[in-house]
């Protein structure tokens, strides 16, 4: 099943495993063979999928490649730590090597990142690996400011509808165009069914919105919420391997009269929920009177946090406003308690804000949260983008990824108006992507650049088959050049834009020689 | 013709007359009728195709609606005079009262922008209203750091072909979606013919690269280029009604060697031929040595400069580099040369550049052209975007437009693959405005949030309708909700993405009530 999605034949490319240091560290990348006999080493999310021959089904899942790491730690240890607890101690796990190896892309002999860096910036906060042990299926990956800036798809069936096959064929797609981690946010029915096929089938990350499920499980009433239905709900997610949650303890009560008078109010669906419940309680958010009851939790899986922004403003009018950088307090403040317990976290941030904005939401984040790794949505940089909104954010999502954000949820063409369908997911995906290579390569993160520099000489020596192979989307590429070759009876020996008469860079050579 | 191409009643909106104090001045705007009884006044570049009931045919054109102004000054002066001239001796124009009532969108009470200051900053080389008076037909528009940022959309035929009816065509469905000026870039046959049926039906002005069609003139032939026949072409397009001419002088013998070692040497076609010349004849640039006699020619048709950056980068290792910014200091210099004979000017820019060394070319800009505008093409952020250009480029424009520059050329998800087509263009454009707009707002051009913050509005209010007719492509927009909510045959009371139940602002509202 879904082989053929993940053909890299077609792109004249390869899965290749390369060997760490530690027993069973064999990093999946994908080698791009150039006509000039180069080649190019490249992040690869598709995992056991790439392997030729390999198949499965939705019911039997993908091999659990993490899993003699996890038995091995359980024997030794007699409990499960957290990746955060490991590096504190010193240790470099496998999954620290994995995520070295694993973000040494580009040049094949340039190795910048090691694994006793990797075990640094998690020892301090400023990176994570999400890695539920009960998600053993997934590829090590790291999220933190100092590595590949990473992107997030959202999936998840609504009360719309859609087939639990359907879903994980979405997940898929949307990691064949380079999803590094997929949040399942489904709210209708089958929510247990859909995650556990989820889980069992994608070789990244997965995170949730346990609120979501959670009211489910009181029909929607958000007056019935509680402590303890949120417990069961997060356990029952813990056991079947979420990697990350997206936990909305961060609004309080004397957030919400600044958040209700705004011009969008509370766009935040955990937001929403959570301020209604503490209206109509007059009591302050249990998640975060209960919040070192879900550390406690948390760190039995080494499942990691994702504050949530309940607040994020839904408007370029609301951004940086009180409300939002109210609640950024506490989410510094819940980062802190998070570490205490050796609890691995990120911070989710917006949303709608204007240009001259953005940097301000990066510093103030560094700041309050001690350096814990910024996830962003969007942030989109105007409202008035519907139709182009993964444009609207692809903008600001290149910017805060400069600046420092870590991770970028991406936003399809379809925000504010309707769900992504498959075409939108791919447009997602491949966009943010694009925003978060742009933000490596003005990061200066290592090897990034070296793939715009072997596209521009295969662009220079007119070697079409390598610019489709190194782009983000080759399919697209080189369906978009060959049409127009086709339609005119052309070879390809110029460009096609210009025509055989004028292409610059043609004449550029017959200066040269 | 075209006319069901401009339909306002579809999107709420009608085309509405703003008078000025100076006679024949009435500014087209766009006014969308919202839901609320509110309105949103926005600037429109659809001319009198907008008018209800206007019809005409590509052979008749639309009205010279400037004559009169244009015939008014040559009566009382004998003499032609450009927009530069009259503003230096302190003469608000009807051109420059229409431009500075056209700036003023948003709220109908607010006018920010006066006649006056627009008279300032073209006086002070900060802006251009390129208007030649053998192009009566063009609504004046203004190119200045201190107005809204425009985009420009390229069209033209190549050796590939394309009929002139075709040309036009595409040059109005551009305008439709909000190009504020045309380049006719055609390179084939029927230069004159079709260049002469844009400029007689298109309600905005129209760039050319009269290097292209002096090309032709001599068979492809490089060497047999000459001032004598470039200087012909000039004065066939300025008597043809072209009001700006992109013109590749700053490129200069000492700059060649730098461009041809790089990356991806020399990528625009002005450029590369213009060092082709001074290899083959070991000669300074005839542009450059010439360019006294093009300011007087220009000069007497009020016709534009755009100097061109032959050296712009076309790939990010080639960025900023000696032969780019040699090439600026020339450009600079020549600007200071053109309003010495009182013609305007504005200064052409990159290309491919990562956004950590995208300040840095606005920064050079502002103080090697003295304060001219800068009219970018991108800058892309990346080279690896192949079929998502529009969207790498659009990162770098917004960007480069928020730190001052004038105007953007659109760049379309064809870019370095094939020649665009009608979907690409709507998607080039829409996507540039929105770029334009998002640094409209960050620079916090008067009037440009207003459009946001009634987007906002309506979002909150879940008025539907007004969402869509406040967006750049209303169609889109409304067919994207539509059709989700037509194929699950629900009601357009919930926003679709998070289905009735999940609504965080339907939940926000329930608390403040």
């Amino acid at each position: 099943m879904e082989n053929k999605l993940f053909d890299l034949k077609a792109e004249q490319a390869e899965r290749v495993y390369i060997k760490g240091a530690l027993p069973g560290v064999e990093v999946g990348m994908k080698r791009v063979n150039l006509q000039n006999g180069e080649t190019v080493l490249l992040y690869d999310t598709s995992g056991v999928y790439a392997e030729e021959g390999f198949e499965t089904t939705v019911a039997e899942g993908i091999p659990k490649k993490r899993q003699a790491w996890i038995d091995e730690r359980f024997e030794k240890d007699g409990e499960q730590h957290t990746q955060l607890w490991y590096a504190r101690q010193g240790v470099v796990t496998p999954e620290m090597e994995y995520v070295a190896i694993r973000e040494n892309q580009g040049a094949e002999t340039e190795t910048p990142i090691t694994p006793e860096f990797v075990r640094k910036e998690i020892a301090e906060g400023r990176a994570i690996i999400p890695a539920n042990y009960k998600h053993p299926e997934a590829e090590p990956m790291i999220i933190g400011r100092n590595f590949l800036v990473k992107v997030n798809a959202n999936i998840g069936n609504s009360a719309l509808g859609s087939s639990i096959d359907e879903e994980v064929e979405k997940a898929l797609w949307a990691i064949k165009w380079g999803a590094d981690t997929v949040m399942d946010l489904s709210t209708g029915a089958d929510i247990h069914q859909t995650r556990e096929a989820i889980l069992r089938n994608v070789p990244v990350p997965v995170g949730t919105v346990p609120m979501y499920q959670a009211l489910e499980k009181v029909n929607g009433n958000v007056e019935r919420l509680s402590w303890e239905i949120f417990e069961e709900t997060l356990i029952e997610q813990c056991e079947q391997g979420v990697d990350y949650f997206t936990i909305h303890a961060g609004i309080l009560k004397r957030h919400v009269p600044l958040a209700v008078k705004r011009v969008t109010g509370i766009v935040s669906r955990g937001g929403s929920i959570m301020a209604k419940w503490m209206s109509i309680h007059n009591q302050e958010n249990f998640l975060y009177t209960h919040f070192e009851d879900i550390c406690r939790l948390l760190k039995k899986y080494d499942v990691a946090f994702s504050l949530g922004d309940g607040l994020r403003p839904g408007s370029i009018a609301d951004a940086n406003d009180a409300a939002q950088f109210g609640e950024l307090e506490t989410l510094g403040e819940l980062a802190g308690i998070a570490w205490k317990h050796d609890v691995q976290v990120i911070i989710e941030g917006p949303g709608h804000v204007p240009m001259h904005k953005i940097k301000e939401n990066m510093e103030l984040q560094l700041e309050k949260c001690a350096g814990a790794p910024f996830y962003t949505l969007g942030p989109l940089v105007s409202d008035i983008g519907a139709g182009y909104d993964h444009i609207t954010s692809a903008i600001g999502a290149a910017m805060i990824g400069w600046f420092g954000t870590a991770m970028l949820c991406y936003v399809t063409t379809k925000e504010h108006l309707s769900l992504p369908n498959k075409d939108d997911v791919r447009e997602g995906v491949v966009t943010f992507k694009l925003a978060a290579h742009a933000a490596d390569v003005a990061k200066g993160h290592p090897g990034a650049a070296y793939r715009d520099w072997q596209m521009s000489r295969a662009r220079y020596d007119f070697r079409w088959q390598d610019q489709f192979n190194l782009s983000l989307d080759p399919a697209r590429a080189r369906k978009f050049h060959f049409d127009m070759i086709r339609d005119k009876g052309r070879d390809n020996e110029f460009c096609a834009m210009c025509g055989p008469n004028f292409c610059a860079m043609r004449i550029t050579k017959s200066i040269e020689q």
